[in-house]
């Protein structure tokens, strides 16, 4: 069926439409952030979606599994990324849906246009500190370090190609959060809607998942926590429901 | 025991070290948001702690009560709170240990002086909407909207009136949590620590506690959801603990 797996990767099946997804596990894998990021964005019929640094394009195709947006464009630096991404687009039939664009998130406006997308979705690069240490050859620390990119940037571009009242749906790390807030609205995105996700009830929050809105009016929701785990290794509801419905 | 109830008023028991409070019921009762922020605070032995805006004096006696610090004084605008807080203070025999002085939050600085407090407390008014339209001489919309001060004028004058690492610690709806992390950056207040407020685990939240250091590297704690009820009437088990040990 599958004629083009390379040595270290593997084909995992998403739990959506028979969806299955290319992965490569020394490069980076997708997990918990991009599911919980495709279940908190909101897109409705016909509209058209921008993935910021798609990696290995699980955003665009859950999203396209559980949404009725009319296209996703998924932006990836990495060559060998954007070659994964293409063939899970190729190998689950939805060449008309998703389009994998290579290219730099730092000029996602010049290569798209602005106020060219209804929504935009991005789990993009978490840390920042030491990361001109990092090699920039490694793949992994390039999804995980600002390296190629910095929080500002994505929030920057992902700002410009949104149309105004356009949405930008995020997930990164709570403690960040008050530097999100001040370079969103910097940039014009106001937040809109958190919300936080805990491992357990009793544990800081480890996670944000946070809409912005492109003009949108100073009053923010924080909506009830998410927690994954009611007990070690028992899944809470709400995540078993996110994989299996 | 008690020699100067005036009408409309109660003497209410605060459930600690035996403190009682005298509160007027057409003007403004401490509710559950002065018990959370005092539970929230952190006050180490012999520091000095500002309340500002201290309406009945609530805050400033339950500081006594639950912690070690040297010396608490509340600034409050109104005669009729100014009044009530000070014979709370007497009937507690707390002469040595809370000052409450009268005077407006906007000049808190010139009133103390600057870097004169190790700890700031507030409980704010809320509301930012129609505050023009407001009776200024109605006591419960003053401690409710921003009629006599702003958000800006409570944390500019903390942040004045701490010294360098001094803590901020206010009580606020989450809904202006946007605004609040910017006006705290602007004034050198670097949100360090929230904790996010539910009605219920599965409800948007409708408090938001959050700790300040003056100068304080950027880093946030999103510390584990308040939950209040577990089920309609039915007081969650840590806010039975708050009330009860």
């Amino acid at each position: 069926m599958i004629t083009s797996l390379n040595p270290d990767e593997r084909l995992d099946d998403l739990q959506r439409d028979g969806y299955k997804l290319i992965q490569n596990t020394k490069i980076f894998c997708f997990g918990m952030d991009a599911v919980l990021l495709s279940a908190f964005t909101r897109v409705t019929e016909g509209e058209k979606v921008l993935d910021l640094g798609t990696g290995n394009g699980v955003i665009p195709i859950l999203l396209k599994a559980r949404t009725k947006g009319g296209h996703f464009t998924g932006l990836e630096i990495q060559d060998i990324n954007v070659d994964m991404a293409e063939r899970s687009v190729c190998y689950n039939h939805l060449e008309d849906f998703i389009d994998i664009v290579k290219g730099d998130i730092k000029e996602a406006s010049s290569i798209f246009g602005g106020a060219s997308f209804d929504v935009v979705t991005t789990n993009p690069p978490y840390m920042n500190e030491n990361h001109g240490l990092q090699n920039p050859e490694n793949h992994k620390a390039i999804a995980r370090h600002e390296i190629l990119c910095t929080l500002e940037d994505v929030v920057r571009e992902g700002a410009k190609v949104l149309k105004p009242g356009g949405r930008f749906f995020m997930v990164h790390r709570p403690q960040r959060m008050v530097e999100i807030f001040e370079v969103m609205r910097k940039y014009g995105l106001e937040p809109k809607r958190i919300r936080l996700v805990h491992p357990y009830a009793n544990k800081p929050a480890n996670m944000v998942l946070i809409e912005g809105v492109r003009g949108g009016r100073p009053q923010l929701t924080v909506e009830e926590p998410l927690i994954i785990y009611t007990s070690p290794g028992k899944y809470s509801e709400e995540v078993i429901n996110l994989y299996e419905k």
